[in-house]
């Protein structure tokens, strides 16, 4: 199943794609995708329910999201890249909440940001709650996959003191989406194409494959620290391509377009927009 | 006003001090201090509310925490004491926010842990939204202000391979409260004495005079990158004092028993337990 939440910004509706790729509306099954509906998603015929109405915007596929973790150097090539060894452990940070968007609302840069970058990513929605779970168990705690842009603005991230929260939480820099797909439609998850372009050329190239830390590993290890809840989302690392690596570095400037996509899980599309 | 949630787990009231210490139920006036709520906190007569029943355990008095940003190093002498510079601008991680627990819930040690260790913290909750907000606007943005026991564990924080968010995150590392106290109550928030016992020794003692970046530069610089958000929490830093500085360090064991307080907010009490 591909599930959407549609509609004005703060107000998604819970939807759900048809075979032609349509949104039916799913708001007379559940009232949100979010919380312990995660744990537990409606089986439901699309074709049985009303085709979606109205403002077809869509917006993040997973509501109140409790927390936002974001594994970092998970592909030993974009490591390499970034002139960083590859980690023993995952590395952890967080992204605020506040800054999770749709899949093709507009990335807005901060005002005075002068190093904003892409980062394609295979983000994991938690549908039930997994706390001390074993590497085997993981993925029966997951709802679902999506595509997560984990915009960054390295300076923020990187001259301005110390961690990367800065630099990664800023509004806008969090699109999510466009669907929740179910872990029977994905297949090997480990076996994902990732890609992003800039302006239509193509800038990274990767395959889920190359992660140093998998996706049940990644659980499983979180699990070992807090509990994981329905509705948390963990983004799993970015292949290499980031603006960062690039000689000399190149960074977003207003006007640009960013193009995700990930093999089953479809496309996002971003603007880049400043702050004035 | 000196605000409360008191009652079981997850399923918080609201409620209000009264000139007695007393908890007034505030339910019938609002159904949660939290979200839009914390913009305009009722003003209402403790006296002519009913006395709260029930169990009266308090829970963090705020809900639906959106994001919970931590300043660390924002203590000079607590820099130095952790062997790091002073730092030139506020140096920023984030807590999860499942580990939010009330102030006197106990605090476990997650398997394996070490090097538990304790942070007393002023902390600010925002009660109207904040973007881009001048260091003159910034306090008008908060609802008030609270204790936090920024719970640590130090082998995740700093051993365990690059951000410190892994060793701040786990489960009851985040215990706030007891009170939101109003602004008008606290008076100077930058002339407030923290401290800190672990069974019953005094093992912090500081005051917000000493911070590097004030709470009013904190919430102005926040927001030059991120919506600060109603319901946002802000630990500002702790003094010095933590076991880390101990020579020999000095980690939680089960059983000890943490006891906070802060000038005008109140007091904390957690019992140190360890999962199994």
């Amino acid at each position: 199943m591909r599930f959407v939440r549609y509609g004005e910004r703060g107000a998604e509706k819970p939807g759900v794609l048809d075979k032609a790729g349509q949104v039916r509306d799913l708001s007379s099954v559940v009232t949100d995708l979010a919380g312990d509906v995660l744990a537990d998603l409606p089986e439901v015929d699309p074709e049985s329910l009303p085709l979606a109405e109205g403002d077809l915007r869509l917006g993040a596929p997973v509501g109140q999201v409790g927390k936002y973790l974001c594994i970092g150097l998970n592909y030993s090539d974009h490591a390499e890249e970034a002139g960083m060894d590859i980690p023993k452990e995952p590395i952890l940070f967080m992204k605020a909440t506040s800054a999770i968007v749709g899949p093709d609302d507009p990335v807005i840069l901060p005002r005075g940001s002068e190093k904003g970058d892409w980062e394609v990513e295979l983000a994991v929605v938690i549908g039930k709650a997994a706390k001390y779970v074993s590497k085997e168990d993981a993925l029966s705690h997951v709802a679902g996959y999506t595509i997560a842009n984990d915009v960054s603005e390295r300076s923020l991230q990187i001259e301005r003191g110390g961690q990367w929260t800065k630099g990664k939480s800023c509004d806008s820099f969090g699109p999510l989406g466009p669907w929740l797909v179910t872990l029977d439609e994905v297949g090997d998850v480990q076996d994902l194409a990732l890609t992003l372009d800039v302006n239509g050329a193509r800038v990274q190239t990767g395959n889920t494959a190359s992660m140093v830390f998998g996706v049940a590993e990644i659980i499983s290890y979180l699990s070992q620290m807090m509990t994981l809840h329905p509705g948390d989302v963990i983004a799993t690392g970015t292949p290499p391509g980031v603006g960062m690596g690039f000689k000399p570095p190149r960074y977003l400037q207003a006007g640009d377009v960013m193009e995700l996509s990930i093999e089953g899980l479809g496309k996002q599309r971003q603007r880049v927009m400043r702050d004035g």
